[in-house]
């Protein structure tokens, strides 16, 4: 008896998304919009609407606790839910938690996950509402859901950008990935001879990228008082490639940007290097830089033009599927999308 | 070196969630209600609010894939939830669902579950509008969000219940719990002989409570067409003793139930008898009926009195921690709040 089994695997993260989305449309008037962005839009009332997102960490795909430190990981999961209200140019107001956890967790380590959780609301000025605790049979899982709150008139989709529309990008690309190598090869290192300390005092900045992650809500504060709406938005967790792709698939346009353009920090580079990998693939593909991707009118590029943490890094055009990056050395090449596939791994 | 370690067992689920609640303040303005009933409340204007509800199930704790077929399971997923929206006098409208699952599961396995939750998304005329997907080391865990909006004077909390207020509770009880036995019972006589059919034709009914939960959206239209606000709600998931502690603390007021008003079902009675069980115990303390037990003031028993699903079993008295039923010989017994822990177990 021959059964026909199609592995989730040949069709990827997005290709099951995609699947499942195919499936729903939605009836309700206040859903404003569904699957397919950084938050489900909600309806509230004539001027304001409200953003859901939800994610799930597990442990053994998503961290590693002999990395990250238990309360870093709570106030980890908090700041990526925050990343897609931000992601969406909305304010974050309120999460729920929920964790699944094994006995090999202690009641003490459940307060220092709450510990990092409860740093991360204070920080982004949101409430802890809600949640569900239970038991796993091996590993922490936890599932937080962030709720968020814009004027309707400044919610920034995915699919809004337009040709000659100025990509920008917030802070800097490639470190939390970096970040991530240096500990990977510590722990090797310290598996090897339980006696070596690990050096991490040349990492610092790369290492915090990716223990203690922020979500860029001052940005959507700072283009507010721009007088500055997006013409398209994403958050960078996957990596900046996958969310150029995202933007202009959605938006129905093309990429251009510089290489030269791109911002990456002076340790990513150098740690780049000493790793044997070229930091423009790392900036490009690493993912979990929870910057904010965004498009901006021409007519808009004064506004913001003098910001110290805004990146333009290049434009879109109107020739769809035509996504490239100008290298340092003058040359075309066509931008791979890369991204976090934890089914294809 | 002797390390201080508390086991989560040593404080249970409910411990577990006042430790966690203790530590969080509400900040926002619009975070109406936090932790602490069936779910977080959420201001939108000046007459409405938003109610949101988060839970986590866990293959191996919360359901066993031997018994339940994984598109009742999707079904089920979403009913808990939307019971818990229902608790709440409000109407739902939306979910979002994140599903980690190991390579075990193919994608027809994937579309028989979220043919499940279209099937709950259709019955109960919300939209699914978000989620999550990923992998996990072993087993599928579920983790839903639903919302749902209602007048801001019609919200129904736990604490609102008074001194002889009537207590009411929809369907009857025991019987998810006793559906539960059967499906045991007859996996034990599967893997002892697996020629042996299953022979569930004679309980059908508990083994359906059990597999086919439904959340009770019905008496929120049949209250707001009668005019009747309940002064306090709550879904009975974890056995309605435990649930009417839940009421009784929160509103400090004392319950005082009839045993011969309590309402079982014929099958849940016989079968168990069958069980060697006493059917009050599992009406009391069963779990997962997803009925709705609520208290009414006197004034308005009229408006339901000949609704034929709503049971009026007893009333609340002034007498904090006082909780107790009259049995059917006439004797006073204390009621146990024995719900389910999975912490505990």
């Amino acid at each position: 008896m021959s059964e026909k089994r199609i592995e989730i695997s040949q069709l990827g993260e997005f290709g099951l998304i995609d699947r499942i989305k195919s499936r729903f449309t939605l009836q309700q008037p206040t859903s404003l919009k569904g699957i397919g962005d950084d938050c489900a839009v909600l309806d509230i009332d004539a001027e304001n609407c409200m953003v859901v997102t939800t994610d799930m960490l597990v442990e053994g795909i998503h961290f590693d606790l002999s990395y990250i430190p238990v309360q870093h990981l709570g106030y980890k999961a908090v700041a990526v839910n925050v990343s897609d209200v931000a992601a969406m140019n909305a304010k974050p107001e309120q999460i729920t938690v929920s964790i699944a956890l094994s006995n090999r967790f202690s009641v003490e380590a459940v307060d220092a996950l709450y510990e990092g959780i409860k740093a991360a609301c204070d920080n982004y000025k949101i409430d802890l509402v809600g949640g569900d605790t239970t038991t796993s049979m091996s590993g922490l899982v936890i599932s937080i859901t962030a709720i968020g709150r814009a004027p309707k008139s400044k919610v920034a989709y995915r699919n809004g950008a337009k040709p000659n529309d100025i990509i920008c990008v917030t802070g800097d690309l490639g470190a939390a990935f970096m970040g991530l190598q240096v500990l990977a090869r510590e722990k090797e290192v310290y598996m090897a001879d339980p006696n070596m300390q690990p050096s991490l005092d040349a990492y610092e900045y790369i290492v915090g990228r990716q223990l203690k992650a922020e979500a860029r809500t001052d940005i959507v504060f700072d283009l507010e008082e721009a007088g500055l709406v997006p013409t398209s938005m994403i958050d960078v967790s996957d990596g900046l490639a996958s969310e150029l792709f995202h933007i202009a698939s959605q938006s129905n346009v093309g990429v251009r940007i510089y290489e030269d353009k791109v911002p990456i920090d002076h340790e990513t580079f150098e740690t780049a290097v000493e790793f044997k990998l070229d930091p423009i693939t790392c900036a490009l593909n690493g993912g979990e830089d929870y910057e904010l991707l965004f498009t901006i009118s021409k007519e808009d590029q004064e506004k913001i033009s003098k910001h110290p943490d805004i990146h333009m890094i290049g434009y879109m055009h109107e020739r769809k599927n035509e996504n490239v990056m100008i290298t340092k050395q003058g040359n075309t090449v066509r931008l791979q999308a890369q991204g976090w596939d934890h089914f294809r791994s």
